[in-house]
């Protein structure tokens, strides 16, 4: 029998615990913490065992698992996307996730991450606008005005100093929903009727729509000297927003080169189409923007390492905030290699002498 | 605004459930209902969406996530493997998973997976065996007499009619404790001083040990006509008990040959080395065992499939015996575009009029 050492327990944070925590902790910092996280994290990017992540997709939608780890801690995420969800009152997206232990393989926090992808998806776009946009951009225009919408505005008014953003959706609801939901952020808010109207004379431009086809929302046409474009809604095979001639005419920014061109908008693109992962501009070996007129893309699908990211920081949240609770996933037996006896109503029976060294007929 | 449905809750399956479920039900009961399940499920084999398991490999152990779906459900699990956990009084394997719907990619249910991973491997071992054996096996020799011994015994009795087990561990205190387990089981006991000793006369030989190395557990010196071999313990990259010799002069049967080719005792082979997936067999389309005096290994991995039809397995039990709580791991607001609605603490203010058909600026 070895030493008996307890399993530690598996943090839990449901749904409410995750709204209180942002409640608590405030959106905005939340927001901040995130994208510093993420920062951190995408700065030791070499130490990260990366794979793109395992999608089943089906007529209607995907599931996704979403794994990293580093040399201590093991996260994966499992996301969905289902446009046509909304329609049945369902949310478009759904998400959960893990954060093991990498010597052990012992489960410490099982999370919400639905609130938690909205939040590291708004974080990761206003880091990567504030690392390749112009200085001094204040004006977004913002297409796709649905669930993630919200997150994104707020993150770049935090983050990048945003003030004035144009809306677009084809849903004129989606638009007044972010409308009423942003009064009083501070922000001014245009409500435009085309992508082009909203588009017009802004700084940066963040397409974040949910078809899961190869639209076109943003054309080359669009484009103005020095804008940054922020992509996020085309996120998975067949799912594009943006047309060739924009990547094309752009320097583009990637999160992980592999996964993206795959799911990106990259993915129209020919494979020796030169892109720059975002980590090397933040660790310094590459500047970035070359110059005021450029026009830079960061074409966001979502990499795992930004689920991590965002998974630590709300683990701590929780521990500093005393929220969330534990739940029992793994069965321990004080002899790990008696399982069985998890079974046991009654303590195992009393070993019968053996003698392995020596050949012994038992009747069991 | 969107008709409102609410999510389906999510059935949470705890480790403690589990105990009490696989008790209620009965352990006998369990393997054969899994067993029947695997059966039905590898009968459709091209139903699903098969794919090698996802792993995270570290010195000391993996940590792998396991996928697979049909039209109607997707199902995961996480699992580990680290061998040096029982010398700290940590289980060597530690899983649980998920099962969630195709349709919408919403997760129904959430399962300790751990005692549900022994049943299902063992339920597997013991169908690959009623399929591939000898029809009157009665003797089986069971090297590896850790966490998943006592299961492996149990399902030969009940689904081969194994009356008679020859054991053999390096550790005897894991023997002992097998056979401390198997007291009362009315299966008769031999503990054995070698491998070779235990696999003597044996008419199934069953590894299932647990170094994460390519150790060679047995050797081809060791083969007796008509010799099945059930290898459980060779399960990834670098992990093997079979000498090659020993796959050389026997009908090779697999799970899932994409992922046995990288994991199995199968790794040693040269990638045209024949093999048969044991669903070809279920379905008819291969004879099998070709003849009485021929050597049939099952060169078992561990298929995510299993995993699948096992999960089914216990949810149905679950919900017929009462057993299990629901968990929150999905916040859902009443309109599924509007989640930033979660985190205000009254309503969202009231939509204010706009027309999106025609430009109007609003200031937030």
């Amino acid at each position: 029998m070895t030493t008996l050492t307890t399993l530690p327990p598996t943090l839990y944070l449901s749904a409410p615990d995750m709204v209180r925590l942002i409640q608590r902790k405030g959106l905005a910092a939340c927001l901040r913490g995130v994208a510093d996280r993420i920062a951190q994290d995408f700065k030791r990017w070499p130490e990260f065992d990366k794979s793109p992540r395992v999608a089943c997709h089906s007529p209607d939608g995907v599931i996704e698992l979403m794994p990293i780890a580093d040399a201590q801690e093991f996260a994966f995420k499992y996301v969905n996307g289902h446009p046509k969800n909304t329609a049945n009152g369902l949310p478009t997206v759904m998400a959960f996730g893990v954060l093991a232990d990498v010597a052990t393989g012992a489960p410490r926090v099982l999370s919400e991450l639905t609130l938690v992808t909205a939040i590291r998806t708004a974080a990761t776009s206003a880091l990567a606008a504030k690392t390749l946009a112009r200085p001094g951009s204040r004006v977004m225009a913002l297409i796709g005005n649905g669930a993630q919408s919200e997150f994104q505005a707020l993150a770049f008014k935090e983050l990048v100093g945003i003030k004035e953003l144009r809306l677009f959706d084809t849903d004129g609801e989606a638009t007044a929903k972010l409308v009423a939901n942003l009064v009083g952020s501070g922000l001014s808010l245009t409500v435009c009727s085309s992508v082009a109207e909203a588009v017009r004379g802004a700084d940066i431009v963040t397409t974040v729509t949910a078809d899961k086809t190869n639209a076109t929302i943003l054309t080359p046409d669009m484009l103005e000297h020095g804008m940054h474009i922020n992509g996020v809604g085309g996120d998975c095979p067949g799912k594009t927003e943006l047309h060739p001639g924009v990547l094309r005419a752009a320097q583009v920014f990637v999160e992980f080169e592999p996964q993206t061109r795959i799911e990106g908008d990259l993915q129209q693109m020919p494979a020796d189409f030169a892109v720059t992962e975002l980590w090397r501009v933040l660790v310094g070996e590459h500047p970035g923007r070359l110059k005021p007129e450029a026009v830079t893309v960061f074409d966001s699908v979502g990499f795992a390492l930004e689920d991590y990211s965002a998974l630590c920081f709300m683990r701590d949240a929780a521990l500093e905030l005393g929220i969330g609770s534990t739940v029992d996933l793994i069965v321990q037996t004080p002899d790990p290699k008696n399982l069985f006896s998890a079974l046991q109503q009654e303590a195992a029976s009393p070993i019968i002498a053996t003698r392995p060294q020596a050949s012994s007929a038992i009747s069991g």
